[in-house]
């Protein structure tokens, strides 16, 4: 199994943002794998990231869901060319929108799981379903639609 | 004008979100006022708050629609029964389901301005839209179904 996750292989360039970037030394790091067919994550909240007290702050649960889900849309463009995540040109997607149903109050304390699953894949957009468990327990679902970076934002840099 | 803001009236044992709340030091500090029917946000995101060089970062922006949502769905409650935000029992509300369109790139630097409005009122639920614009530029739009706080979440208290 690789142990590099999907946002390892972000080019230097795209690598800094708060949610899974390895260059933003204050973010969150959110780091995504393959198991079969699916994506998964474990998250560690920080004692910060509370809601009301002993539940789990649902900004921070959409964060997760949207760099997981745009995570996955990139490792899922590499799979369809049948190209190794560290070829070039490398993918990266941001996110065209982003939808959150908290389906009950998530604890603090126990590592976040989240699960996620390439539902459709075109052209230029990816959407993701993603699933949040705590313990097993479904606390959230979420489904991001990526989209591939537009040139106009990578002009930037 | 009032000059405290919708969150500075949220009791104390609710006061600890990462988002909005004015006891957690390391959080956000969300806060939202009312102008005229609309309820108005304004936010400078942090140095670390980007996705790619020169943007902010989208989970940022789906936290203060989420905040700024359930804001204004406490403040549309006392206004309904026509009760001062300090009265008692104090109106707190949850994220029952979030969604974000992201319209255009989010520029990092000017301050984000997020515009909400109550478009549903009943029993427990307030649903709030929200539109953010940056320097009179639309940038996301997003709506927050909030639903009063359950029982279960504060028991923890």
């Amino acid at each position: 199994m690789d142990e590099r996750a999907f946002q390892d292989y972000y080019p230097d360039d795209s690598a800094v943002c708060y949610g899974c970037g390895r260059l933003n030394a204050l973010g969150l790091h959110i780091r995504s794998f393959w198991e079969g067919d699916e994506s998964v994550c474990h998250f560690e909240p920080r004692k910060e990231h509370t809601a009301v007290a002993g539940f789990v702050y649902g900004g921070l649960i959409a964060s997760l869901i949207d760099c997981h889900g745009t995570g996955t849309a990139a490792a899922a463009a590499y799979r369809a060319e049948n190209r190794a995540p560290d070829s070039l040109p490398a993918f990266r997607f941001v996110t065209a929108s982003l939808h959150v149903d908290y389906r009950k109050p998530t604890p603090m304390g126990p590592a976040l799981m989240l699960r996620g699953r390439v539902v459709e894949q075109r052209g230029r957009k990816v959407v993701v379903a993603i699933r949040l468990t705590v313990n097993g327990e479904l606390c959230a679902e979420g489904t991001v639609v990526a989209v591939q970076i537009p040139e106009s934002m990578l002009a930037k840099l």
